[in-house]
Parts: structure tokens; C-alpha cells; sequence
């Protein structure tokens, strides 16, 4: 078998059935396929109280810099209704010029074709002049806590550094070529008790109804917008995503309220400003007599997300311009340099060194019958070929 | 034993442990009261798929009018924590002046004093010219729909007409003579549901987040007020009485959320004028974009509570001129006539015949230690044999 074919290289991890927390196989097939080109490979077992153990692989052609690590993983979401495929999800078909199954462009795709890449690369010029490594976790679609995070720390620690890297998540919209993500906004969650006063819906003068305070509360965090959007950015965005009550009884005042919120937020905040402005927010509200006319400000808490995600921005010009003109030439498109969408393990490995996301098209990810075209994995074999023979001759620039 | 005793008839009457729906031995108890004062007493079960049978009385002294009503109920709430009260709930132990037990003051002590008062007119000046009844439900703490209403539209059906009628609700909220309730607010209930669209939270433009909406249309309901109040009646007030999605990810934008409200209104509204604003507030909220920018209005529905309370005030002077020179005879105080608190079994009584409330002080009403002073029981039945003379002096005016 040659790992320069992608199609092979992602029918074989496709047959390996690695629903999160599973491994399935999958790390075990891919360090078969990097073995025989020289890599060093390492596994790694992550473990946290109260998760599953995951297991994480790290790979590494090369000893010297400059050191250019590609990054993703190997685990899928549950495949949901199987008898709903088309074709069996783990059974890697191809029908009509389609490659079906789970994983297929989320991303085990984008996995075989920088294996391919890189071998294709080493076929043609040898290994590099530098390092390339693989960062592969198996916990990106579960918890995310044995994942990443512990994978970039464990490396760091035996010494590893990095001077770019590229996540293969599919990135692209419709096309192939449509979009580089060079930077994701950040996300808070917050979680809000109002403490209000029991009594008969008769009485209200001897209650404090928290649902006035709630809905006054939640509108504070609704309106006005937070900012019109930055240079590289969308509008930040919150959305409460609910209120709850609980009260089953209409004559009775309830005691408490709760309401939960997200918000995606640009360049303009970081979690610290955004969290102050929120709690601003929260407090004029809390003053505010408008549905409570006479009465003492609310009594409410908040509680924060344990693990907020900083927005961040991508501005290093070697590895986003490399891999622009690489699927510029090898395409002819020009992509979208873009920071929308959720957060992804990019937001980790920035802490790092610069980080884009470029994968395949993402239309079919998460879904049944999630696919990909022989064709698209030909490209985006070239595409990643053509990257790192640019990357590395740019490096220094 | 003699009933003209209002401390001896109230022992005997909490001595049954007549919690809803139990009759408890207490309508019995109260026919032998009535039968050896002449009192012609029938009783009536009804009946109601999915709520438990209950048993009502109905007695009449005299056959002609004038026809005073006397009306309330033997079933009691249930004692909570028994071992917490001072005296057994059903021992009705007298201490330091006090009779305790449930139902003292919530309303046995009211049924108690009514039929001394009667008791005692019997003795002093014979049968009145007139008739005098008792109409006692055992339903009025409960669902309330085997109660007060089947026994009025029982009798009304049997010919039974009436020029007037007391509730011996505990209306007084710190001394004997503070309060006669001449009517009292309607209640409409709503339940409101939001259909939005389920998604992301990173992709708010795919989905519609129905708590944006749920906030806005609750809040109009909030604010403005609905009126300042008129001649008799406070301002209508609106309480929302719960908001639920149950909706525990963060990232994920629901797809409904519910409301409920409760607004106890004035005689400036009927039942229906007061639906119609609220829809109007509700369809102006659901077309605000506010909230919602360049949105569609707001998809909702409202399912209202079946059994609505009409607003009522009484006018009857001959009744509540009666009452009140009763009450500042005997106390030397002028009653507040109000219109406040609750809704009471006079919405239903309201339309057969004029209908005031007039009882003890409620101010231990459905708590542990429910109690009264003897003081109060004499104070009261002598209040009520004082008004059922005036009362058939002046029916005729
Ligand atoms: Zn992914
Ligand atoms: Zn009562």
C-alpha cells in the first residue's frame, strides 16, 4: 500500500470505527501510515476523573526546525440512524465518484490527504528541511478534555515547539477553496439565579416576582448590540439559551429564576472586558424599576463557564499567505479569509504557534450519509503538497 | 348543648378533620346544629370525572322572603407539619384565651358564630319574617368545581331564590371590623407558547431563537400598567408566573418556550376586553424587532385558563348598610368596604343575589397554630345576630 493515495488512506481509517471516546483503530492505521515514512510516532493516553480515558497520537518527521505541525482528529460523532445510510457508515464505499462514511470530510478526510501530502512530497523532493508533525486527538467531538489541550501540553513539555500549524477541519462551505479560518471568535457561557420572594399572585406587594428581574436581566444581555463587528470580525452575538421557572402553579409567585446565555464574541473584547461590560449590564438592570416600580435592586448571581474561549486572530503571513496561493494555484480560487463559525481546537493550539484551519467541503458533517468526492480528496492532496514545499520555502521570510 | 355557644359549635366543628375532600363528620355535625333550630337540611354529593366526590349542605328556615344567605365552607387545608403546632390541629384546645385548630379562623369559626348569631335571634324574637339559609360546600379549599357552584346551580333548580348573601371568609386583616369585602377582582390565566427555530449558537441566522421572543412578549405584559385603579378596585396587576425552555446546552438555540401569567383585574375590564388587550400587547411584542432584527414577526400561541373569575362589586345598599352599622355598633369601627385579596366563592354567588364577605381575623389562616380568641367569636356573633336584624328590617328598602 502507498499512503500517497488519500482515497485508500481515508477508506482505511473510515473502517475504523472511532465514535468518541473510542479509538476504533483508527490511531493504530494511521501510525501505520506514517511509520514507513520515517515518522517517529508516539501515542498518549489522557486521563481526567469522571471522563473516559482517550487515547491521542503525536508524530514527528524530522528533528530540526523550522517544525510545521498539522493537527486534527481521528474520532466521529455517533453515526445516528444507521439503516438511514445509504451506505453502511463505517463501511467506506464509493458510489457515483462519492466516498461514503462517517468521518469522511469530518476529518479523517483531511487526515488522509496530508499523509498523502507528505508522502507525496518525500517521493518527489525527500523529506523536508525541518520537521513536520502530526497532532492527532481522539477527543474533539466528546468533552474535549483528554484531547488537544493535554496532547499540546504533553508535547511541550518533552520539548516540542512549533512554527506554524494547519487544522484540517473542513473549513469550506460550498467549494473546495472557499475558506481559510485565520482566527475564531471567542465564547462565554453564564449561568443566572435570580432570588425573588415566594407569594399568592393576589399579594404581589408581599412577594418580589423573579420573573420581572429575569426578563429584565436577559433583555439587558439582548439589546443593544454588543459591537458592530471589527475588521476581521462578525458582530459579537449573544444568545440566551433559557430561561426556567419551573412554577406548575398560576396563583403563585415563584422564589428563583434561572436563565442561561452564550455569547460568540470578536477582537474587540477579550473574556475579561466582555465579562465586566456583561456584569455592567446585568447590574443596571438589576436597578432598573421599570417592571419592578418602587423596589430594591434584584438580588441575582452569575456563574461563569469554567472554560471560556479568548477570541483570537491569525496574523502570520508565511503560513496564511503559503496556504492562500497554494489552493489559489492549485484551484484558481481565491479563498475567504474567515474567523465565523464555533470554536474548534484551534483556539488551543494558538496559544502555541499560528494556527488556520483548511479542510475539505462541510456539508455533509455530522449527518447521515456524510461524504466526500474522490476528486475534492485529489485536490486537497495537492493543495496540502503544494503548502508545504511554499511553508517551508517561506519559513523564514 | 346549646348552638347560641360560638366557642362549643366551633370545637365541634374542628374536631372533624374535615381536610378537603373529606367531610370529616363536620356537615353532620353542623345538621345537628341546624335541625333543632328549625333548619330544614338537605345534603348534596357531586359528582366530577377525574376530582373526588363532595359532599355539600343546604338548609333553609322559613319558606317566604326576604331570603338571607349565609355561605362558606366545612373543608379546611391540610395542617402541615403536625407535630409543629403548639396544640393538636384537631383538639381544639383553648389556652391564654385562644381556641386552636384548623379551620378557626378559615372557616369554621365564621360557620360557628353564624349559627350561634341565628340561635340567638331565635331566642330573643322567634323565627325572622323571612327565610335565613345556610349553603356550605366541603369543596372550597380544593379544585373547587364540586363546591359552591354545583350547590347554587342545585338549589336554583329546586326554586331556591335569594335576596342576599354574607360569605364568612376571614376578611379582616388585623382586628374584628377592619373589612367588609363588597367584591372583588376577576383572574384570567394564560399560558403562551413561542414556536422558534432550533440551532447553534454560533449560527444564529440559521435558527430563531424563541427566547428572545418569550422575553419580549412577556414583558409587554409587564409594562405598561394596565390601568391606576378605579373608584373601588386597585390597579389590575399582571404577574408572569413562570418561563421554562429546559434547554441545558449551551450552544444549542431551542425551539419553544412557554409562559404563563395570571392578572387579577378591575372593573375598568370584562374577562373578554381584558383578552383582547393582552392579544393586542402580545401581537404588537411579537412584530417588535427589537430583539429580533429583520425578523418575521413572532410565531405564538395562547391557550387560556378555562375558568376565568369575573371582576364583581356590589352595590346592595340595604345589605351592606346593615353589615357595616352592624359592625360599628358592636366594635365601634368603620369597615373598610374593599375590594382586595383573592378570588372567594362570591364570584359565584354574585350571580344568584347581592353578596358582601365578612368574617374573623385571617391573619393565622392556613398557617400552623391556626387560632382565634374567644374574645373575637363572641364579637363576631353578636356582629352577625345585630346584621340579620337590620337585614330584615331593612330588606324591604
Ligand atoms: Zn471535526
Ligand atoms: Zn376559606
Amino acid at each position: 500500500m502507498t499512503v500517497t493515495n488519500p482515497v485508500a488512506n481515508l477508506q482505511t481509517l473510515i473502517r475504523c470505527a472511532s465514535v468518541t471516546p473510542a479509538e476504533g483503530g483508527a490511531l493504530a492505521a494511521l501510525t501505520d501510515m506514517l511509520l514507513p515514512l520515517g515518522f517517529k510516532v508516539e501515542r498518549m493516553t489522557a486521563s481526567e476523573p469522571g471522563t473516559p480515558d482517550i487515547e491521542n497520537l503525536y508524530a514527528r518527521l524530522g528533528t530540526e526546525g523550522p517544525h510545521l505541525m498539522f493537527a486534527g482528529h481521528t474520532d466521529v460523532v455517533p453515526v445516528g440512524d444507521a439503516a438511514a445510510w445509504r451506505h453502511p457508515p463505517f463501511a467506506a464505499e464509493i458510489a457515483d465518484g462519492e466516498l461514503f462514511g462517517r468521518g469522511a470530510v469530518d476529518m479523517k478526510g483531511g487526515i488522509a490527504c496530508f499523509v498523502a501530502a507528505v508522502a507525496s512530497h518525500i517521493e518527489k523532493h525527500g523529506a523536508p528541511t525541518g520537521s513536520i508533525s502530526f497532532l492527532i486527538t481522539g477527543d474533539e467531538e466528546g468533552p474535549a478534555i483528554n484531547g488537544t489541550v493535554k496532547l499540546l501540553q504533553w508535547a511541550a513539555e518533552r520539548g516540542e515547539r512549533w512554527d506554524a500549524s494547519v487544522v484540517g477541519e473542513p473549513t469550506n462551505p460550498d467549494q473546495l477553496g472557499d475558506m481559510i479560518k485565520i482566527g475564531r471568535r471567542g465564547s462565554i457561557s453564564g449561568f443566572i439565579t435570580v432570588h425573588g420572594v415566594q407569594g399568592h399572585a393576589a399579594y404581589p406587594h408581599l412577594a418580589d416576582n423573579p420573573v420581572r428581574s429575569i426578563v429584565k436581566l436577559t433583555e439587558a444581555l439582548l439589546h443593544p448590540p454588543f459591537d458592530a463587528g471589527t475588521d476581521n470580525f462578525q458582530p459579537s452575538n449573544l444568545e440566551v439559551t433559557t430561561i426556567d421557572v419551573g412554577n406548575a402553579a398560576t396563583n403563585v409567585i415563584p422564589a428563583k429564576a434561572t436563565a442561561a446565555f452564550n455569547i460568540r464574541f470578536n477582537d474587540a473584547w477579550t473574556v475579561e472586558t466582555l465579562k465586566a461590560e456583561i456584569l455592567a449590564r446585568l447590574d443596571a438592570a438589576a436597578a432598573d424599576q421599570t417592571l419592578r416600580p418602587g423596589r430594591e435592586p434584584t438580588k441575582y448571581d452569575v456563574v461563569w463557564s469554567e472554560r471560556p474561549s479568548q477570541v483570537f486572530l491569525t496574523r502570520n503571513n508565511a503560513l496564511i499567505a503559503s496556504l492562500s496561493s497554494a489552493i489559489e494555484n492549485v484551484t484558481g480560487r481565491t479563498p475567504k479569509l474567515s474567523t465565523t463559525g464555533g470554536t474548534s481546537d484551534a483556539r488551543y493550539i494558538k496559544d502555541y504557534c499560528p494556527v488556520v484551519e483548511f479542510g475539505l467541503v462541510g456539508q455533509t458533517m455530522h449527518m447521515v450519509d456524510e461524504r466526500v468526492a474522490l476528486s475534492d480528496l485529489g485536490t486537497l492532496t495537492e493543495i496540502y503538497e503544494t503548502f508545504i514545499q511554499r511553508w517551508f520555502a517561506n519559513a523564514d521570510l
